[in-house]
């Protein structure tokens, strides 16, 4: 038995996704024409309450047509520490948009709305402030959730500052899980949200990015730049309206399957910070992490050493209680000495 | 009947195709555990006669991701007049890579050596050189072919001058059908290729990037930012292995449709430039052309009115020699008065 | 005698501008209290009839900074065939700013209004065209002057498809004294300008750029970026006053004198396309001119072989009838055996 | 009297400085022929212990210039907090260069080596490492010197880890004269240095950004990208040589008196950081910041409000002991109630 651990990301299209993509009606979506893929935009964008969506072949190019949209060369993009848009996406904020984050204190990766206000540069000796960017969940503070209050007040920032405000929804799905709310109570404070498919949700690939058919139609220009117009993309928007109709569903197990492996690892003598543990993610202390988790490997359990001494494990729908209990019994079995 | 003749891009996947990605081995390609994505990539590599691959989701990718490898910002890529990668990649070679366009004239898509040799600069005063650029079969030109002796001088011109070589092989697969030789006869000579799968070998998704190790490593990176990093592609992959093994078989037929479509139309009384009919492309002089191509579309034959007076045709394996001929007997009709 | 016929770059101040650069008054233009800077910036937005301007070090540097106000990343500029912020702005406008070119045919330097129309991108499927920029005298084609009626078209055209215009106008006023008219009559119908002072008219060092007091506050943050923000800048403010004021009205000796110069090399046989010798340059036709341009090195007469047939003589304030006899002597004795 | 202890970039030419600027043999530095522009690049070349130098309009310029020649689009560069390349240069590093900011905590503006190694990213899925830029002095940590132990170690990490190492040396003279070494212990252990003289130093313009030739070679390219090509630069240049040669000299009697000043200002009360106040810059808390420093203004006394309860002042060559005297008397004086 193989439990993979690493990512929410390593999900296989199940049967009846496979079937959807077989059965999609296609056409060339460069002209606008593939109908599941126009059938996945508008569901997307009508969830989380938008006007219109579009979509893409990754979070981090929905998340970079996002920015670029919102900034003009120069300016600075306020970010939480951490911020995947920074961390994962390789300097292409600076190399296609031409902008430069401004990082903000970010506990358990909320921002305090005032600290994202003083982050704002007015001076004419400063780059301009061009965007504020927040992550729900925030993946390297540990799948953590934004409080909606923090949200109401980082749009009342950004409304009072004449900024737009963008939502790294790549799991906000499990935010939504997580505070047992429509997502759409998240989503909506923003003006633009992009939505990943391929991770809790378990499509093979994409990504939505959501947002005013103004903001979208500029949003096309920056997509067939990076190269992220396909043509017959209904094959991959069919598995990812299964993925947003039926993932959502089974987020809350994944949340109750990290929280039952976070306390084993506590329970194992692992420090983990429990009040990191919101969502499908369990970041924990393991000493010499890269050799532990090579030799879990071995025994069929996988997870990403981060550091010399830390671990992220991710539960996703793939993982059953079963496995989950096979992976807490290699993980917590006593190093060999 | 519709006969959709507006490009090789429009064809859907068939029953065969559909059933490869149903089947397909998948993982998470960002992992580099797709087996189906490193199959494509390596047996595309062998074919154009490269040591690597790299699969992304669109030609403009792979073009763009190739100039940005190959060049640092500041830098010229000299490219024949009409190149796709500055008229349809949407300033992509500036906004990313910070290059400009160095035009040569280019007579039916195929540029003069001596005049690509002549078109490097040297002075401290200018823009280096960083790149030639090739493209074939040329598309703005008429699907054109590079004759090998003109690959042969570019080849040469790019070794003396230590400049690096690429091609634009969308559609170097009907370049290959037209000249009767093995695709690696044309693609060797080049330093990178990248090869559309989406166009005349009918897959749904995705183009092929191929070069030595270390370019293809470095591609890696460029690919990533531009968020090209799919997950479990394997399901485009699989469809784009059927493309790249059946496809090629059916060119010579699409070649042979586009030369008697050229008759009919010659026949009719418009103006097509006979010596650009090539491979599968048409472009034929039509007046008042938005206009005639909305009365054929309403007739149920389609086709790209570029300018006011220019119409493009392009065959591909979804038109069957009865499609072409309903399309021959709507577009030679008489204009009404 | 040394006779040095490059370019109108290479006046060296004399006495007069140099006490005014001794005695200017100056402060710390970042802070803006250069008072000498102020006032330059001030005279060159009147005389060309703008709102307000902006000091710096080099014509690069004006026309870049007003192609970035002018555009956003991806766009399209269209420039007239051989345009200076193509050919010797090396990439500045991709790297910078992210944009390309797209040319007009301009014999004579001079663009056809219909021409730029036609240039204009529409399709999504391609760059927007972001701005159109003209250039006055066209330096590569000879210190072509820009006839008022093209100007005034071009501008209609811009109107009418809501595009800004600019002018390259580093040489605007030798255009200026070929028309004889006032320079106004020419700026007024563009939305920026650049002016060179250490072109024709004298100065070490700058150049202006004019537009409204919007332009060039957000000009303002562009020049810092590109690292143009100069402390006590009136120090060369003041030399650019005296260029200012004093130099126009020299422009129209240099004119006669390049005239001159063109016939001599008509009678000894050179190639010169009169038409083009319409301020203070002369392009002649010279087989070996590297060579040929280094032995009237040697006898003290300098000018640039611009390519392997090709010599350019720019006329200059501190050329002096003696020292254009001296040159023509020079230039036009027979070519050694 | 007028105290302006804003900056030290406040400072005017003097006499004897004027009188070298109206004296300078200039040419044409765009042709490498400015005598007075090649004399100041190799004597700063020399003082600081590198083969080759070149003199540009801004410090904004030689270090963003210094950033485009060490790193390639996309990858980081890592800066010690603070760090003026990225708080005061508008987010010229991701616009021009491509590349982002990976901050090091640095007490005091002194990064520990350990922590620049750990900053260094070497998986696939980031960005690249690509230079680490340190501050001698650092600016905002109030002009702060770097230990030369510490420096001896950044040293040791990029040789180790094969990365270049610039210097934003604009006041690393005065970094030297509080060490009490010659400025070339602390410059030679780095790859680049940018150095400059319209600062403490004293001259109206310009910085020099220093190197191998190789290194040069590659500057020259973008600082005329970026339009820091100037003419008959040698009457800056002029200036620049004499504040090379006198204005070291007289640093010590700044820092003198900035202590002076801290002492005063802690003795009125007021909150400064003493271990800061190591050059010629003091940081002092005041309450209602913009407020004080508008009325000491008006009692001739300038500094600037950095923040809600933060102001700088700067001490420089032209405040006499009378001034500085005038200036604690202001400052100290009883807030009126």
């Amino acid at each position: 038995m193989i439990v993979d651990l690493r990512s929410d990301t390593v999900t296989v299209p199940d049967e009846a996704m496979r079937r959807a993509m077989i059965e999609a009606p296609v056409g060339d979506d460069v002209y606008g024409e593939d109908p599941s893929v126009n059938e996945l935009q508008q569901e997307a964008a009508r969830l989380l309450g938008f006007e219109a969506g579009l979509f893409m072949p990754s979070g981090t190019m929905t998340n970079q047509v996002a920015i670029a949209v919102h900034t003009r060369r120069g300016e600075e993009v306020i970010v939480p520490e951490g911020a995947h848009v920074y961390e994962w996406e390789l300097g292409m904020m600076a190399t296609f948009s031409g902008v430069v984050p401004r990082f903000v204190h970010a506990p358990l990766g909320v921002p305090d709305p005032a600290d994202l206000r003083a982050a704002i540069r007015r001076s004419i000796h400063q780059s301009p402030t061009g965007l504020i960017s927040l992550e729900n969940t925030h993946n390297k503070a540990g799948g953590t959730v934004l409080p909606l209050d923090v949200i109401a007040g980082a749009r009342e920032v950004a409304t009072s500052e004449g900024l737009p405000l963008h939502l790294d929804g790549a799991r906000v799905m499990n935010a939504a899980a997580a505070l047992n709310v429509p997502v759409s109570d998240i989503t909506r404070h923003f003006d633009s949200v992009s939505l990943c498919l391929s991770k809790g949700l378990g499509a093979p690939v994409g990504s939505v990015l959501v947002g005013s058919k103004k903001f979208v139609g500029q949003a096309h220009r920056y997509r067939k730049m990076m190269g992220g117009g396909m043509r017959q993309a209904g094959v991959l928007a069919a598995a990812g309206l299964v993925a947003l109709r039926d993932g959502p569903k089974r987020l809350g197990e994944d949340h109750r399957r990290a929280r039952a492996l976070a306390s084993s690892l506590v329970n194992a003598g692992y420090a983990v910070d429990l009040a990191s543990v919101q969502t499908n993610m369990v970041y924990a202390t393991v000493p010499d992490a890269a050799r532990r988790a090579s030799e879990w490997a071995e025994r069929g359990v996988k997870a990403n050493a981060l550091s010399e001494n830390s671990v992220r494990f991710v539960l996703h729908h793939q993982i059953t209680d079963e496995m989950l209990a096979r992976a807490i019994e290699v993980v917590t079995a006593p190093v060999p000495a």
